[in-house]
């Protein structure tokens, strides 16, 4: 726990150091506004516990570590717009405080600014390209996710596939950069990418999770948010493979609601229903299968396994988020 | 006139061989449709006549001149949104045919698509981190843009900042690039720089003088667009300048009308100040100042005059447009 805290110092004093300042203004305040918000640092941290484990120069690592907040930010302010999002971490977001061509400005400019972040090591060329490969991936999962509002039937293998290329790619190539930062060998850094993409599907799963079951004081969400939204998480779409007919053309209907019911009703029905499915269950008993891959992949990494420590202990915080 | 069309050929069947294909095609298809649109590729065109000029290996080039024209044509999809253009090249919009949110991820697919293809060739990183300081560059010159529409009063320099940013330093990266592919020395890649900063600053104040005094049907755009428009160009700034109180005055007025006004009667009249005051030969002997610096420069660079033939030739094809 010393080691993450002190990660996690560092990469605060890093990024409290680095200048956001500039010219227009109008460009550059929503820059500094959206990355010195406080956050967790998931991928930060992911990236510099990667580069701990082999042995790496956090000096580097804290680069592609600052490449990677700056894009997570970026594709925050983009998806605000076009989820018309009025609040993020308790603030307005940019497209509310500001307006939406700034948001999509100033997101353009932390995109490019990433990618300067990331050139800065030795092993510049390379991070470079894992985040043009992660940025690419990350556009066609929120596309997919957009795609999904207006489709009739989302399939889970199709929904796994969006939250993989929306939420998981990133998480595991935190790891990949930190690894190729300290010059890990190719096999390794596959290991720990793998790690990484099933760490983040679990972490989604739960996320949704989380959404209908988790109490609202600490995850600090509305609670069945999803459900008032209509939004097709895996929840739903398992509640509809388990369901008996009836139950699964109520479901539909409920989810075809859009305004003019009340909001509470509905999300006290459809919880009923996954209730007496037991589709909660279901949906841990499948974020837990991607948890064992998750460490079966870190198992694999050569290296002995108390050099794992740090990165495991990290890993098990976040997949414990009530804790 | 050869090489410059063997040049044009050479990117156009490279463009071909690139595939622009991909899912979901919602994300995709405005990618291709934008790029493949016919344009005039002065971008790669610069990038591949500079490298041509030390001798670079073509191949190479035409990397950064693909990553050149894709992070072009990103800039024009956010543009369009910001702008609320309809049509563009004689074609809708991406936002128009498509939505706003699929023209923002498109163009952030391209954006990071653009840095892949920079990242390519042997001097990937030196390639990606002089796209990335243009891509920022651009950001603040779009930035400084949007800032005047609403600005009462826009100085000179200002304006030319704004057109520096938002015009000159991409013709001068791709110089750059070219280049830098090449080998060529540094103070040389400086020379080039200048020449693409100073032949963009030219570029963009003729565009100014023709939206107003071109034969329409060749230029292919709206006479007179830009004062319809209340657009602060450099013909405006420079008569505001030379007029005496009374034309101020008078222009300011003309330039705060908005709707339900005589639009024809509008140009008319702001044209004929214009006229009287000679601002037109203002302007072009400004544009001649910066051509001179232009060629000023490429003399500059420590070569056999007659190889630079054909960058020499191709920018005196594009500071006559009228030709």
């Amino acid at each position: 726990m010393e080691k993450i805290k002190q990660l996690q110092q560092d990469f605060a004093e890093f990024l409290a150091n680095t200048n956001f300042n500039g010219q227009p203004k109008e460009l550059y305040e929503p820059i500094a506004y959206t990355i010195l918000q406080s956050g967790k640092r998931l991928r930060p941290m992911l990236c510099l516990l990667a580069n701990e484990l082999f042995d790496g120069d956090e000096q580097q690592a804290l680069w592609p570590a600052l490449a990677l907040e700056t894009f997570h930010n970026f594709t925050l302010i983009h998806d605000d717009i076009m989820d018309k999002a009025p609040m993020r971490r308790g603030m307005p977001t940019v497209y509310q405080k500001w307006n939406a061509d700034i948001a999509i400005l100033s997101g353009d400019a932390m995109l490019a600014q990433a990618f300067q972040y990331a050139l800065k090591p030795d092993k510049g060329a390379e991070l470079a390209r894992q985040l043009g490969k992660v940025a690419i991936e990350i556009c066609e999962g929120q596309q997919m996710d957009l795609n999904f509002e207006t489709l009739g039937n989302v399939t889970i293998p199709e929904y796994l596939e969006m939250i993989r290329l929306k939420t998981a790619v990133l998480l595991a190539t935190a790891l990949q950069m930190g690894a190729t930062v300290a010059g890990a060998k190719e096999t390794d850094i596959q290991h720990l990418y793998d790690f990484g993409i099933n760490l983040g599907m679990s972490f989604q799963l739960q996320d949704d999770i989380l959404d209908l079951y988790s109490d609202v004081a600490v995850f600090g969400k509305r609670h069945g948010g999803d459900i008032a939204d209509n939004k097709k998480t895996y929840l739903y779409l398992k509640a509809l493979e388990m369901a008996s007919e009836k139950d699964r053309k109520r479901l539909e209907q409920l989810f075809a609601l859009r305004i003019g019911h009340d909001e509470e009703e509905k999300i006290e029905e459809v919880q009923s229903i996954y209730d007496r499915l037991q589709v909660r269950e279901a949906v841990e008993q499948v974020m837990l299968d991607y948890d064992h891959k998750a460490f079966a992949a870190l198992e694999a990494i050569d290296l002995p396994e108390e050099r794992k420590t740090h990165l495991r202990t990290y890993a098990e915080l976040l997949s414990g988020r009530k804790k």
